[in-house]
Protein backbone atom coordinates (compact mmCIF):
# COMPACT_ATOMS: atom_id res chain seq x y z
CA UNK A 1 0.00 0.00 0.00
CA UNK A 2 3.22 2.22 0.70
CA UNK A 3 3.13 2.28 -3.28
CA UNK A 4 0.24 4.56 -3.11
CA UNK A 5 2.72 7.27 -1.71
CA UNK A 6 5.33 6.68 -4.71
CA UNK A 7 2.78 6.48 -7.07
CA UNK A 8 1.08 9.51 -6.14
CA UNK A 9 3.97 11.55 -5.38
CA UNK A 10 2.89 11.85 -1.82
CA UNK A 11 4.64 14.80 -0.01
CA UNK A 12 3.76 14.87 4.06
CA UNK A 13 5.22 18.13 5.67
CA UNK A 14 5.48 18.43 9.72
CA UNK A 15 4.22 15.95 12.10
CA UNK A 16 1.41 13.31 11.58
CA UNK A 17 0.42 13.89 15.03
CA UNK A 18 -0.60 17.48 14.01
CA UNK A 19 -4.14 17.75 12.49
CA UNK A 20 -3.85 16.86 9.20
CA UNK A 21 -4.91 18.81 6.17
CA UNK A 22 -4.99 17.21 2.54
CA UNK A 23 -4.73 19.08 -0.54
CA UNK A 24 -5.67 18.10 -3.93
CA UNK A 25 -5.38 20.29 -6.96
CA UNK A 26 -7.50 19.76 -10.19
CA UNK A 27 -7.42 19.34 -13.73
CA UNK A 28 -4.06 20.71 -15.52
CA UNK A 29 -2.38 21.36 -12.16
CA UNK A 30 -0.45 19.59 -9.68
CA UNK A 31 -0.01 20.04 -6.40
CA UNK A 32 2.37 23.20 -7.54
CA UNK A 33 -1.30 24.84 -7.53
CA UNK A 34 -1.55 24.04 -3.63
CA UNK A 35 2.40 25.43 -2.26
CA UNK A 36 1.38 29.13 -1.18
CA UNK A 37 -1.67 27.95 0.60
CA UNK A 38 0.04 25.11 2.12
CA UNK A 39 3.07 27.31 3.57
CA UNK A 40 0.62 29.05 5.91
CA UNK A 41 -0.55 25.68 7.15
CA UNK A 42 2.80 24.03 7.88
CA UNK A 43 3.87 25.55 11.28
CA UNK A 44 0.68 23.88 12.83
CA UNK A 45 -0.65 21.17 11.23
CA UNK A 46 0.82 18.27 8.97
CA UNK A 47 0.51 19.28 5.39
CA UNK A 48 -0.36 16.30 2.89
CA UNK A 49 -0.06 16.93 -0.94
CA UNK A 50 0.14 14.54 -3.43
CA UNK A 51 -0.58 14.54 -7.48
CA UNK A 52 -3.31 13.01 -9.18
CA UNK A 53 -1.90 9.73 -11.89
CA UNK A 54 -0.51 11.60 -15.03
CA UNK A 55 -0.01 14.65 -13.03
CA UNK A 56 3.27 16.36 -11.47
CA UNK A 57 5.68 14.03 -10.06
CA UNK A 58 3.17 10.64 -9.98
CA UNK A 59 4.19 7.93 -11.74
CA UNK A 60 2.01 8.09 -14.88
CA UNK A 61 2.75 4.37 -16.07
CA UNK A 62 -0.20 3.64 -13.61
CA UNK A 63 -2.47 5.58 -15.23
CA UNK A 64 -5.48 2.77 -16.25
CA UNK A 65 -8.03 4.26 -18.59
CA UNK A 66 -10.40 1.70 -16.94
CA UNK A 67 -9.75 2.79 -13.83
CA UNK A 68 -9.45 6.65 -13.88
CA UNK A 69 -12.52 6.60 -16.58
CA UNK A 70 -14.57 7.98 -13.60
CA UNK A 71 -13.90 9.66 -10.44
CA UNK A 72 -13.94 6.89 -8.12
CA UNK A 73 -10.79 5.57 -9.87
CA UNK A 74 -9.42 9.02 -7.94
CA UNK A 75 -11.19 8.58 -4.83
CA UNK A 76 -9.53 5.07 -4.41
CA UNK A 77 -6.23 6.73 -4.76
CA UNK A 78 -6.67 9.38 -1.61
CA UNK A 79 -8.25 6.69 0.46
CA UNK A 80 -5.26 4.51 -0.37
CA UNK A 81 -2.92 7.52 0.64
CA UNK A 82 -4.83 8.07 4.30
CA UNK A 83 -4.43 4.47 4.72
CA UNK A 84 -0.71 4.18 3.89
CA UNK A 85 -0.43 7.53 6.01
CA UNK A 86 -2.54 5.87 8.43
CA UNK A 87 -4.01 9.36 9.39
CA UNK A 88 -7.81 10.17 10.48
CA UNK A 89 -9.49 13.21 11.04
CA UNK A 90 -8.07 14.41 8.07
CA UNK A 91 -9.68 17.71 6.42
CA UNK A 92 -9.77 17.36 2.53
CA UNK A 93 -9.31 20.43 0.71
CA UNK A 94 -9.91 19.58 -3.18
CA UNK A 95 -9.86 22.84 -5.97
CA UNK A 96 -12.26 21.92 -9.13
CA UNK A 97 -12.85 18.31 -9.88
CA UNK A 98 -10.81 17.09 -6.26
CA UNK A 99 -13.99 18.73 -4.59
CA UNK A 100 -15.99 15.80 -6.27
CA UNK A 101 -13.32 13.27 -5.85
CA UNK A 102 -13.22 14.08 -2.28
CA UNK A 103 -17.37 13.67 -1.75
CA UNK A 104 -16.92 10.51 -3.14
CA UNK A 105 -13.78 9.15 -1.08
CA UNK A 106 -15.79 10.88 2.02
CA UNK A 107 -18.50 8.84 0.83
CA UNK A 108 -16.92 5.52 1.06
CA UNK A 109 -15.07 6.40 4.06
CA UNK A 110 -16.21 9.04 6.26
CA UNK A 111 -14.43 7.49 9.36
CA UNK A 112 -11.07 8.92 7.80
CA UNK A 113 -12.31 12.37 7.69
CA UNK A 114 -12.71 15.41 9.90
CA UNK A 115 -14.20 18.06 7.16
CA UNK A 116 -13.72 18.78 3.40
CA UNK A 117 -13.05 22.04 1.63
CA UNK A 118 -14.57 22.35 -1.62
CA UNK A 119 -13.20 24.96 -3.79
CA UNK A 120 -14.93 25.69 -6.65
CA UNK A 121 -16.44 22.47 -7.11
CA UNK A 122 -19.37 21.20 -9.61
CA UNK A 123 -21.04 18.40 -9.73
CA UNK A 124 -22.08 18.78 -13.43
CA UNK A 125 -21.06 20.97 -15.95
CA UNK A 126 -23.96 20.67 -18.47
CA UNK A 127 -27.09 21.90 -18.29
CA UNK A 128 -30.10 19.69 -17.83
CA UNK A 129 -33.64 20.12 -17.23
CA UNK A 130 -33.78 21.95 -14.17
CA UNK A 131 -30.44 22.15 -13.77
CA UNK A 132 -28.23 24.61 -14.49
CA UNK A 133 -24.33 23.33 -14.90
CA UNK A 134 -23.18 26.67 -16.74
CA UNK A 135 -22.94 24.81 -20.42
CA UNK A 136 -24.72 23.30 -23.05
CA UNK A 137 -23.67 19.70 -23.93
CA UNK A 138 -23.16 20.48 -27.58
CA UNK A 139 -20.51 23.16 -26.15
CA UNK A 140 -18.24 20.68 -23.65
CA UNK A 141 -18.31 18.31 -26.55
CA UNK A 142 -17.44 21.14 -28.69
CA UNK A 143 -14.34 21.88 -26.15
CA UNK A 144 -13.68 18.33 -26.00
CA UNK A 145 -13.37 18.25 -29.97
CA UNK A 146 -10.57 20.99 -29.66
CA UNK A 147 -8.98 19.55 -27.00
CA UNK A 148 -8.58 16.45 -29.16
CA UNK A 149 -7.25 18.09 -32.42
CA UNK A 150 -5.05 20.19 -30.65
CA UNK A 151 -4.13 19.62 -26.88
CA UNK A 152 -1.61 22.56 -26.66
CA UNK A 153 -3.28 25.02 -28.64
CA UNK A 154 -6.28 24.34 -26.56
CA UNK A 155 -4.37 24.80 -23.39
CA UNK A 156 -3.16 28.32 -24.71
CA UNK A 157 -6.47 29.48 -25.51
CA UNK A 158 -8.24 27.81 -22.43
CA UNK A 159 -6.58 27.85 -19.13
CA UNK A 160 -5.88 32.07 -18.98
CA UNK A 161 -9.75 31.53 -19.28
CA UNK A 162 -10.18 29.23 -16.62
CA UNK A 163 -7.65 31.31 -14.18
CA UNK A 164 -9.80 34.00 -14.91
CA UNK A 165 -7.21 37.04 -14.00
CA UNK A 166 -7.20 39.46 -17.17
CA UNK A 167 -5.35 41.74 -14.57
CA UNK A 168 -2.56 39.20 -14.07
CA UNK A 169 -1.34 37.50 -17.08
CA UNK A 170 1.23 35.64 -15.80
CA UNK A 171 -1.28 34.18 -13.77
CA UNK A 172 -2.93 32.70 -16.63
CA UNK A 173 0.68 31.97 -18.26
CA UNK A 174 1.36 29.80 -15.06
CA UNK A 175 -1.48 27.77 -15.94
CA UNK A 176 -1.44 27.44 -19.28
CA UNK A 177 2.48 26.18 -18.49
CA UNK A 178 1.19 23.67 -16.12
CA UNK A 179 -1.49 22.32 -18.40
CA UNK A 180 0.90 21.80 -21.46
CA UNK A 181 2.82 19.48 -18.75
CA UNK A 182 0.46 17.16 -18.82
CA UNK A 183 0.86 13.97 -21.17
CA UNK A 184 -1.69 15.21 -23.87
CA UNK A 185 -3.28 11.43 -24.00
CA UNK A 186 -4.31 11.10 -20.05
CA UNK A 187 -5.06 15.60 -20.29
CA UNK A 188 -7.97 14.48 -23.14
CA UNK A 189 -9.37 11.22 -20.96
CA UNK A 190 -9.02 13.27 -17.73
CA UNK A 191 -10.80 16.14 -19.02
CA UNK A 192 -13.96 13.50 -20.83
CA UNK A 193 -14.23 12.16 -17.38
CA UNK A 194 -14.43 15.36 -15.62
CA UNK A 195 -16.33 17.63 -17.70
CA UNK A 196 -19.15 14.29 -18.34
CA UNK A 197 -19.37 13.36 -14.77
CA UNK A 198 -22.95 13.87 -12.70
CA UNK A 199 -21.82 13.99 -8.76
CA UNK A 200 -24.87 15.25 -8.06
CA UNK A 201 -26.86 12.40 -6.24
CA UNK A 202 -23.43 12.09 -4.55
CA UNK A 203 -23.91 15.57 -1.89
CA UNK A 204 -26.79 14.50 -0.06
CA UNK A 205 -24.65 11.34 1.21
CA UNK A 206 -21.98 13.55 2.14
CA UNK A 207 -21.99 13.30 6.37
CA UNK A 208 -18.97 15.55 7.52
CA UNK A 209 -19.02 18.95 7.85
CA UNK A 210 -18.28 20.84 4.15
CA UNK A 211 -16.95 24.42 3.65
CA UNK A 212 -17.86 25.42 0.01
CA UNK A 213 -15.49 28.24 -1.25
CA UNK A 214 -16.96 29.96 -4.45
CA UNK A 215 -15.00 32.32 -6.55
CA UNK A 216 -16.41 35.54 -7.94
CA UNK A 217 -16.76 35.26 -12.07
CA UNK A 218 -15.97 31.67 -12.29
CA UNK A 219 -16.22 30.42 -16.08
CA UNK A 220 -15.97 27.41 -14.99
CA UNK A 221 -17.85 26.46 -11.61
CA UNK A 222 -20.68 29.43 -11.52
CA UNK A 223 -21.98 30.71 -8.16
CA UNK A 224 -25.57 29.10 -9.25
CA UNK A 225 -23.11 26.08 -9.33
CA UNK A 226 -21.68 26.49 -5.93
CA UNK A 227 -24.69 27.49 -4.10
CA UNK A 228 -26.45 24.09 -5.65
CA UNK A 229 -23.82 22.07 -4.07
CA UNK A 230 -24.40 23.86 -0.51
CA UNK A 231 -28.01 23.30 -0.89
CA UNK A 232 -27.75 19.64 -1.32
CA UNK A 233 -24.67 18.93 1.15
CA UNK A 234 -26.51 19.44 4.39
CA UNK A 235 -23.92 19.63 6.61
CA UNK A 236 -21.94 22.57 4.56
CA UNK A 237 -21.35 26.28 4.92
CA UNK A 238 -21.18 28.39 2.13
CA UNK A 239 -18.42 31.02 1.59
CA UNK A 240 -18.38 33.76 -1.56
CA UNK A 241 -14.95 34.59 -1.38
CA UNK A 242 -13.22 37.67 -3.27
CA UNK A 243 -11.11 36.07 -5.56
CA UNK A 244 -12.24 36.06 -9.05
CA UNK A 245 -11.79 33.42 -11.41
CA UNK A 246 -11.30 29.29 -10.93
CA UNK A 247 -7.97 29.33 -9.24
CA UNK A 248 -7.98 30.89 -6.05
CA UNK A 249 -5.41 28.76 -4.91
CA UNK A 250 -3.18 30.11 -6.98
CA UNK A 251 -4.75 33.71 -7.84
CA UNK A 252 -6.05 34.73 -4.17
CA UNK A 253 -4.08 32.06 -1.58
CA UNK A 254 -4.38 34.23 1.50
CA UNK A 255 -8.03 34.59 1.18
CA UNK A 256 -8.07 30.85 0.55
CA UNK A 257 -5.81 30.07 3.42
CA UNK A 258 -7.56 32.24 5.93
CA UNK A 259 -10.99 30.89 4.87
CA UNK A 260 -9.56 27.13 5.60
CA UNK A 261 -7.95 28.29 8.89
CA UNK A 262 -10.58 29.48 10.04
CA UNK A 263 -12.85 26.02 9.09
CA UNK A 264 -10.24 24.08 10.43
CA UNK A 265 -10.47 25.91 14.20
CA UNK B 1 -16.57 66.22 -42.45
CA UNK B 2 -17.25 63.43 -44.55
CA UNK B 3 -13.05 62.66 -43.51
CA UNK B 4 -14.88 61.27 -40.88
CA UNK B 5 -16.25 58.46 -42.55
CA UNK B 6 -12.94 57.85 -44.76
CA UNK B 7 -11.05 57.90 -41.13
CA UNK B 8 -13.18 55.89 -39.20
CA UNK B 9 -14.35 53.34 -42.18
CA UNK B 10 -17.91 54.00 -42.12
CA UNK B 11 -20.04 51.09 -43.21
CA UNK B 12 -23.69 51.84 -44.19
CA UNK B 13 -25.67 49.40 -45.04
CA UNK B 14 -29.56 49.99 -45.66
CA UNK B 15 -31.72 53.27 -46.60
CA UNK B 16 -30.56 55.58 -44.31
CA UNK B 17 -34.62 56.43 -43.96
CA UNK B 18 -34.95 53.73 -42.27
CA UNK B 19 -34.50 53.37 -38.04
CA UNK B 20 -30.37 53.81 -37.90
CA UNK B 21 -28.58 51.49 -35.23
CA UNK B 22 -24.47 52.35 -34.90
CA UNK B 23 -22.08 49.50 -33.32
CA UNK B 24 -19.15 50.61 -31.90
CA UNK B 25 -16.60 48.10 -30.93
CA UNK B 26 -14.40 47.77 -27.89
CA UNK B 27 -10.59 47.76 -27.06
CA UNK B 28 -8.60 45.22 -29.31
CA UNK B 29 -11.82 44.82 -31.59
CA UNK B 30 -13.03 46.67 -34.91
CA UNK B 31 -16.63 46.65 -36.77
CA UNK B 32 -16.06 42.99 -37.88
CA UNK B 33 -17.17 42.22 -34.05
CA UNK B 34 -20.55 43.61 -34.68
CA UNK B 35 -20.85 41.38 -38.08
CA UNK B 36 -22.85 38.73 -36.67
CA UNK B 37 -25.27 40.98 -34.60
CA UNK B 38 -25.50 43.58 -37.61
CA UNK B 39 -26.90 40.51 -39.86
CA UNK B 40 -29.65 40.51 -37.92
CA UNK B 41 -30.37 44.64 -38.68
CA UNK B 42 -30.04 44.49 -42.20
CA UNK B 43 -33.11 43.81 -43.11
CA UNK B 44 -35.22 46.49 -41.59
CA UNK B 45 -32.96 48.77 -39.91
CA UNK B 46 -29.86 51.74 -41.21
CA UNK B 47 -27.12 49.83 -39.92
CA UNK B 48 -23.83 51.76 -39.42
CA UNK B 49 -20.44 50.17 -38.72
CA UNK B 50 -16.89 51.83 -38.11
CA UNK B 51 -13.82 51.47 -36.47
CA UNK B 52 -12.74 53.93 -33.96
CA UNK B 53 -8.71 55.30 -35.22
CA UNK B 54 -5.93 52.85 -34.85
CA UNK B 55 -8.53 49.86 -35.21
CA UNK B 56 -9.04 47.82 -38.28
CA UNK B 57 -9.64 49.18 -41.61
CA UNK B 58 -9.33 53.20 -40.00
CA UNK B 59 -6.45 55.54 -40.96
CA UNK B 60 -4.17 55.10 -38.13
CA UNK B 61 -2.02 58.15 -39.66
CA UNK B 62 -5.25 60.09 -37.69
CA UNK B 63 -4.03 58.58 -34.30
CA UNK B 64 -3.37 61.43 -32.49
CA UNK B 65 -2.47 61.09 -28.81
CA UNK B 66 -3.61 64.13 -27.50
CA UNK B 67 -7.17 63.80 -29.12
CA UNK B 68 -7.54 59.95 -28.17
CA UNK B 69 -5.68 61.06 -24.40
CA UNK B 70 -9.26 60.89 -23.13
CA UNK B 71 -12.40 58.84 -24.35
CA UNK B 72 -13.45 62.33 -25.21
CA UNK B 73 -11.65 62.15 -28.51
CA UNK B 74 -13.40 59.13 -29.63
CA UNK B 75 -16.90 60.39 -28.46
CA UNK B 76 -16.10 63.37 -30.97
CA UNK B 77 -15.26 61.24 -33.61
CA UNK B 78 -18.93 59.93 -33.61
CA UNK B 79 -20.52 62.61 -33.61
CA UNK B 80 -18.85 63.75 -36.68
CA UNK B 81 -19.92 60.33 -38.19
CA UNK B 82 -23.56 60.76 -37.33
CA UNK B 83 -23.33 64.62 -38.51
CA UNK B 84 -21.40 63.61 -41.79
CA UNK B 85 -24.34 60.94 -42.17
CA UNK B 86 -26.54 63.89 -41.68
CA UNK B 87 -28.69 61.31 -39.27
CA UNK B 88 -30.41 61.73 -35.80
CA UNK B 89 -32.80 59.41 -34.02
CA UNK B 90 -29.49 57.35 -34.03
CA UNK B 91 -29.57 53.79 -31.34
CA UNK B 92 -25.81 53.64 -30.38
CA UNK B 93 -24.86 50.12 -30.11
CA UNK B 94 -21.41 50.20 -27.14
CA UNK B 95 -19.43 47.46 -26.40
CA UNK B 96 -17.46 48.03 -23.48
CA UNK B 97 -15.28 51.14 -23.44
CA UNK B 98 -17.55 51.99 -26.52
CA UNK B 99 -20.17 52.29 -23.94
CA UNK B 100 -18.62 54.88 -22.08
CA UNK B 101 -17.80 56.69 -25.58
CA UNK B 102 -21.61 56.72 -26.47
CA UNK B 103 -22.92 57.92 -22.94
CA UNK B 104 -20.44 61.03 -23.51
CA UNK B 105 -21.50 61.40 -27.08
CA UNK B 106 -25.26 61.70 -26.08
CA UNK B 107 -24.53 63.64 -23.36
CA UNK B 108 -22.59 66.41 -25.67
CA UNK B 109 -25.57 66.01 -28.52
CA UNK B 110 -28.60 64.15 -27.27
CA UNK B 111 -30.63 65.64 -30.16
CA UNK B 112 -28.82 63.01 -32.58
CA UNK B 113 -29.95 59.65 -30.11
CA UNK B 114 -32.76 57.89 -29.78
CA UNK B 115 -30.97 55.53 -27.42
CA UNK B 116 -28.07 54.12 -25.98
CA UNK B 117 -27.45 50.27 -25.62
CA UNK B 118 -24.87 49.33 -23.26
CA UNK B 119 -23.07 45.96 -23.48
CA UNK B 120 -20.73 45.23 -20.75
CA UNK B 121 -20.29 49.08 -19.90
CA UNK B 122 -17.67 49.91 -17.05
CA UNK B 123 -17.39 53.76 -16.14
CA UNK B 124 -14.50 52.99 -13.66
CA UNK B 125 -12.64 49.98 -13.59
CA UNK B 126 -10.06 50.50 -10.61
CA UNK B 127 -12.02 50.17 -6.66
CA UNK B 128 -12.37 52.81 -4.61
CA UNK B 129 -13.50 53.95 -1.28
CA UNK B 130 -17.61 53.33 -1.76
CA UNK B 131 -16.82 51.82 -5.32
CA UNK B 132 -16.18 48.20 -6.49
CA UNK B 133 -14.74 48.69 -10.15
CA UNK B 134 -13.49 44.98 -9.91
CA UNK B 135 -9.59 45.72 -10.01
CA UNK B 136 -7.06 46.90 -7.67
CA UNK B 137 -5.25 50.19 -8.97
CA UNK B 138 -1.84 48.12 -8.71
CA UNK B 139 -3.53 45.10 -10.51
CA UNK B 140 -4.44 47.54 -13.32
CA UNK B 141 -0.84 48.98 -13.22
CA UNK B 142 1.03 45.91 -13.30
CA UNK B 143 -1.79 45.06 -16.35
CA UNK B 144 -0.59 47.79 -18.03
CA UNK B 145 3.18 46.81 -17.48
CA UNK B 146 2.63 43.82 -18.97
CA UNK B 147 1.03 44.75 -22.16
CA UNK B 148 4.01 47.78 -22.31
CA UNK B 149 6.36 45.05 -22.33
CA UNK B 150 5.62 42.26 -24.10
CA UNK B 151 2.09 43.22 -26.46
CA UNK B 152 1.68 39.74 -28.06
CA UNK B 153 2.21 37.90 -25.09
CA UNK B 154 -0.27 40.33 -23.07
CA UNK B 155 -2.81 39.78 -26.04
CA UNK B 156 -2.43 35.89 -26.21
CA UNK B 157 -2.91 35.71 -22.21
CA UNK B 158 -5.54 38.16 -21.69
CA UNK B 159 -7.94 38.16 -24.32
CA UNK B 160 -8.97 34.50 -23.78
CA UNK B 161 -9.98 35.57 -20.53
CA UNK B 162 -12.17 38.87 -21.91
CA UNK B 163 -13.71 36.21 -23.87
CA UNK B 164 -14.46 33.98 -21.33
CA UNK B 165 -15.79 30.90 -23.38
CA UNK B 166 -13.34 27.79 -22.07
CA UNK B 167 -15.67 25.93 -23.99
CA UNK B 168 -15.48 27.33 -26.90
CA UNK B 169 -11.60 27.67 -27.45
CA UNK B 170 -11.59 29.16 -30.96
CA UNK B 171 -13.74 32.76 -29.92
CA UNK B 172 -10.72 33.26 -27.68
CA UNK B 173 -8.27 32.80 -30.25
CA UNK B 174 -10.36 34.94 -32.70
CA UNK B 175 -10.13 37.65 -30.31
CA UNK B 176 -6.29 37.07 -29.51
CA UNK B 177 -5.90 37.26 -33.36
CA UNK B 178 -8.25 40.97 -33.26
CA UNK B 179 -5.71 42.02 -30.29
CA UNK B 180 -2.68 41.08 -32.43
CA UNK B 181 -3.96 42.89 -35.49
CA UNK B 182 -3.83 46.36 -33.50
CA UNK B 183 -0.78 48.46 -33.87
CA UNK B 184 1.27 48.23 -29.96
CA UNK B 185 1.80 51.52 -29.61
CA UNK B 186 -2.01 52.71 -30.23
CA UNK B 187 -2.97 49.70 -28.54
CA UNK B 188 -0.94 50.37 -25.52
CA UNK B 189 -2.12 53.79 -25.27
CA UNK B 190 -5.84 53.21 -25.96
CA UNK B 191 -5.47 50.59 -22.65
CA UNK B 192 -3.90 53.10 -20.11
CA UNK B 193 -6.97 55.30 -21.73
CA UNK B 194 -9.56 52.67 -20.82
CA UNK B 195 -9.08 51.15 -17.80
CA UNK B 196 -7.82 54.03 -15.92
CA UNK B 197 -11.02 56.13 -17.16
CA UNK B 198 -13.51 57.25 -14.62
CA UNK B 199 -17.17 58.16 -16.18
CA UNK B 200 -19.16 57.89 -13.17
CA UNK B 201 -20.24 61.34 -13.49
CA UNK B 202 -21.43 61.10 -17.19
CA UNK B 203 -24.11 58.70 -16.00
CA UNK B 204 -26.34 60.76 -14.42
CA UNK B 205 -26.69 63.26 -17.45
CA UNK B 206 -27.86 60.91 -19.65
CA UNK B 207 -31.15 62.02 -21.04
CA UNK B 208 -32.16 58.96 -23.78
CA UNK B 209 -33.76 56.02 -23.06
CA UNK B 210 -30.58 53.32 -22.01
CA UNK B 211 -30.61 49.28 -21.94
CA UNK B 212 -27.63 48.07 -20.11
CA UNK B 213 -26.66 44.16 -21.10
CA UNK B 214 -24.46 42.36 -18.59
CA UNK B 215 -22.92 39.22 -19.17
CA UNK B 216 -22.58 36.24 -16.40
CA UNK B 217 -19.14 35.34 -15.33
CA UNK B 218 -17.78 38.83 -16.86
CA UNK B 219 -14.07 39.26 -15.76
CA UNK B 220 -13.97 42.81 -17.07
CA UNK B 221 -17.40 44.37 -16.09
CA UNK B 222 -18.87 42.05 -13.21
CA UNK B 223 -22.50 42.37 -12.41
CA UNK B 224 -22.30 44.75 -9.61
CA UNK B 225 -20.48 47.02 -12.24
CA UNK B 226 -23.46 46.61 -14.57
CA UNK B 227 -25.90 47.22 -11.87
CA UNK B 228 -23.91 50.53 -10.84
CA UNK B 229 -24.58 51.67 -14.30
CA UNK B 230 -28.27 50.92 -14.16
CA UNK B 231 -28.84 52.74 -10.88
CA UNK B 232 -27.14 55.47 -12.16
CA UNK B 233 -28.78 56.10 -15.61
CA UNK B 234 -32.14 56.93 -14.66
CA UNK B 235 -33.73 56.47 -18.29
CA UNK B 236 -32.35 53.05 -17.91
CA UNK B 237 -33.71 49.37 -18.17
CA UNK B 238 -31.08 45.68 -16.93
CA UNK B 239 -30.80 42.89 -18.27
CA UNK B 240 -29.04 40.28 -17.57
CA UNK B 241 -28.07 37.90 -20.57
CA UNK B 242 -27.60 34.42 -20.30
CA UNK B 243 -24.33 34.83 -21.86
CA UNK B 244 -20.86 34.63 -20.40
CA UNK B 245 -17.51 36.41 -20.59
CA UNK B 246 -17.24 39.80 -21.62
CA UNK B 247 -17.57 39.74 -25.45
CA UNK B 248 -21.40 38.46 -26.07
CA UNK B 249 -21.57 40.25 -29.60
CA UNK B 250 -19.21 37.48 -30.59
CA UNK B 251 -20.14 34.42 -28.20
CA UNK B 252 -24.07 35.25 -28.05
CA UNK B 253 -24.95 37.16 -31.26
CA UNK B 254 -28.62 36.49 -31.31
CA UNK B 255 -29.43 36.92 -27.75
CA UNK B 256 -27.39 40.76 -28.30
CA UNK B 257 -29.64 40.78 -31.20
CA UNK B 258 -33.09 39.41 -29.66
CA UNK B 259 -32.31 42.31 -26.95
CA UNK B 260 -31.74 45.23 -28.97
CA UNK B 261 -34.26 44.31 -31.32
CA UNK B 262 -36.88 44.47 -28.51
CA UNK B 263 -35.08 47.90 -27.10
CA UNK B 264 -35.20 49.42 -30.19
CA UNK B 265 -39.46 48.20 -31.30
Amino acid sequence: MADALRRNNVKVIGDPGRPVVMFAHGFGCSQEAWSLVALRFESDHCVVLFDHVGAGGSDSSAYDRSKYDSLDGYATDVLEILEALDVTDVVFVGHSVSAMIGVLAANRDPSRFRGLVLVGPSPRYTDEDGYEGGFRREDIDAMLDALDANYLGWSQATAPVIMGRPDRPELGQRLTDSFCSIDPEIARHFARVTFLSDNRTDLPLVCVPTLVLQCREDAIAGESVGRYVHAAIRTSRFALLDATGHVPNLSAPDEVADQILAFVA
